[in-house]
């Protein structure tokens, strides 16, 4: 464990990681799951070259309770299985990230697609996107009702758009929200879905909750309003509302992947329900090119391919482009470090959350350039060297990875560090992966 | 007029200033409108340091006929006009910009708020955003329907997230889109508009043109869909739809401001229509963090306070986050060198747009900093040095500015120089301006 200072008032910003290990990382035998410094994952001679690949994925940076974690584990080991078999039939990265993410959709228990937060009105809308770091296309939709996997109308505007003009020379979009993204979709051949079907027993219920909190701390602010201004009352309400139970902000598990495919490709995506009692309409980070997910694949100026995904609260990770942000600073040597600087300034501190006393959030981050397999022999394999991290200042982060040499996924509640304070202080933790690949 | 190198195959990108010229600029008298190189609009000592400040707009980077010039040039001179008497009141630049925008998206020759393009339902939805430099913060709207001045409601999201949480520490949101979007605007007080008074003769009548020329080269298209792939048979049909007349995707004309005030604030605003024809939920840069306008006060590692308003295809905007990539760019020395660089780097040979053959867009920048008035006399007056600037890859971009200290605006149909070609070269033109302050 090592502390790192935060020019945030309040407890110093803490670190699972040591800095020291991420760069140049070594390959090594599996191990196993825990809040070590930078685990590494691979099984050198396991596999022939053909089609290898990584994937990195997480059900979300906010509150994990214990007596969850299983489900949280579970949904996560399922999604990166998925993305395993995909990655062994020669998928590419872009479709491989979108199969992960209908997993972690289909989850009851995560913020995305099935089991969503419910808005003010009681309604399901959903943002996600991904892009592909071989083309660089982006593909997102907002506020989406009614559709089951919104990664799927995602994934489907990357790919629509990939072949070029529409008819009488239009440009076809990259980002639809509300009804327009619905038929769009629909128009698609993807199969639209009941609200009904959406909404689980526990949405229903948080939703019933969340609601008599609200109009319980209406009826204090109203009482209150008449001597004080509203954000003296607002924070005063909240006080007031947390000693009762819960914050109704509390739900902010959206989930998201990073994958690496044979080619050396990279893509990212993501996919959230939004904020507990949002407004109707509103648009977090999910959606929002370089706030939710980013990918970028090694040439030109950078030396490697770079993909993340981003979770917590979405309004925070937007003013902070936090997705961009990271796979920049990623370029240079030091992942770990480069990450934990950019958490730290760029997102913790940063100029554009000056007024915000808590600053929730989380990020999965991959990287990987080509390498050799046998570095101290001459025989020269060709491999790809995959660095992950996570870090998240919300309380709990999980997540999940697993390489095609893996025989089995790897899960994690990453949790911070006792006496840190979320939104102030921040977790980070890793590791790496050497894929023996068949093309240099 | 200088010539520049282009990396993208085709005709040499074109400059219409000279970079010698932006940095440091000097204080003159204010020059006549025309292509020459860094204008200077100030006059130095007509002003007692009260309440100045500076508005640059523009009505679209797209196509502007000789035969409509006139009244684009005379909607954003009464922009300009606008924001001048708002500064003169002591307004701040975020609502200054406002009040911009709101005379720019009541003009029915523009591409924003009234008269905008259609979709390809026969409806108007209305993209806009503004960005505050002093408190970094953003509010925007997408695909917002009913509403004649979207940037309204995305002034009133920035300003009403600045008094902090919601009830039951529920975070306020900063973009709103479609239906939720729309109820949001009426419940803060904004007035909803009937479709029919949104819809202009000339907006109808386009969009039955462009219905008419859709639906030919969608039986063209189904005609040819047979032998050949999609790509080649839409490069085709735009073909042929050319020559029977213009194209479908020709209304770019966005509008935008970038302010600054008496404090030395700075921001940004941008409202588009979208594209003519769009699918409906087609949300463009104009909503898009980063994409349609950015603003930051100097500070921190800001030598520079900067603003910058986006305006063209909004998918390319998009795609290279050309607001903040203009601002990020503004801190070096010479901002002429710098916005030609970033349009030619970051915009036109792009790798995020590395398989479009014509790249559409255009800028409107703003920067200033803190100088002396009289730089050789031991007087030390407190003065607001302004550099602007225009840029685009379009045909033509109409912009308009003045300041505190001038008579009347100046207005400019900026074009590409005789032989360019839209898409592949760019245009850059700007000027300087230095106002007396009462504070240092």
């Amino acid at each position: 464990m090592e502390a790192a200072e935060s020019g945030r008032p309040g407890p110093a910003a803490s670190s699972s990681s040591s800095s020291s290990s991420s760069s140049p990382p070594a390959a090594a035998e599996g191990e196993k799951t825990g809040p070590a410094a930078m685990r590494r994952s691979d099984r050198d001679g396991g596999a022939d070259g053909r089609n290898v690949g990584f994937v990195l994925v997480h059900a979300g940076a906010g509150y994990h309770s214990e007596s969850k974690a299983k489900e949280y584990k579970q949904v996560c080991k399922k999604a990166c299985q998925k993305a395993i078999e995909k990655l062994q039939t020669g998928a590419l990265a872009v479709d491989v990230v979108a199969a992960a993410l209908i997993e972690l959709e289909d989850s009851p228990f995560t913020n995305a697609g099935m089991g969503s937060n419910l808005n003010l009105s009681g309604d399901i809308e959903c943002d996600a996107s991904t892009m592909d770091g071989k083309s660089l296309n982006f593909g997102a939709v907002g506020a989406l009702r009614g559709i089951k996997n919104p990664i799927l109308v995602a994934n489907k505007l990357l790919s629509e758009a990939q072949k070029g003009k529409l008819s009488a020379g239009r440009i076809p979009p990259c980002f639809l929200v509300g009804e327009g993204a619905h038929k769009w979709a629909v128009d698609h051949g993807i199969v639209p879905c009941p609200p009904d079907i959406m909404t689980t027993k526990f949405s229903l219920s948080a939703f019933r909750k969340n609601r008599r909190k609200l109009e319980l701390a209406e009826k204090v602010e109203t009482e209150m309003i008449q001597t004080k201004k509203r954000r003296e009352v607002t924070e005063n309400v909240s006080v007031f509302i947390f000693t009762l139970s819960t914050n109704v902000t509390a739900s902010l598990d959206t989930v998201g992947a990073v994958v690496v495919d044979h080619e050396g490709n990279v893509a990212a995506a993501v996919s959230s329900g939004g904020l507990a009692m949002k407004h109707p309409g509103r648009v977090g980070q999910a959606a929002v090119y370089g706030c939710g997910c980013w990918a970028e694949n090694a040439g030109g100026h950078n030396v490697y391919s770079t993909a993340v995904s981003t979770s917590g609260c979405g309004e925070h990770l937007v003013r902070t482009m936090l997705a961009r942000e990271c796979s920049v600073a990623l370029q240079s040597e030091d992942a770990h470090q480069a990450l934990l600087e950019t958490m730290q300034k760029k997102f913790v501190r940063s100029p554009f959350l000056a007024c915000e006393d808590s600053v929730l959030g989380g990020v999965i981050v991959l990287r990987c350039c080509r390498c050799s397999m046998d570095s101290e022999s001459a025989l020269n394999t060709p491999a790809l060297l995959v660095e992950f991290l996570w870090s998240h200042t919300t309380e709990s982060m999980c997540v999940g990875y697993m390489s095609t040499q893996d025989g089995k996924a790897k899960t994690h509640i990453s949790r911070l560090p006792p006496g840190a304070v979320a939104g102030q202080s921040l977790a980070i933790e890793g590791g790496v992966c050497r894929l023996r690949t068949s093309v240099n």
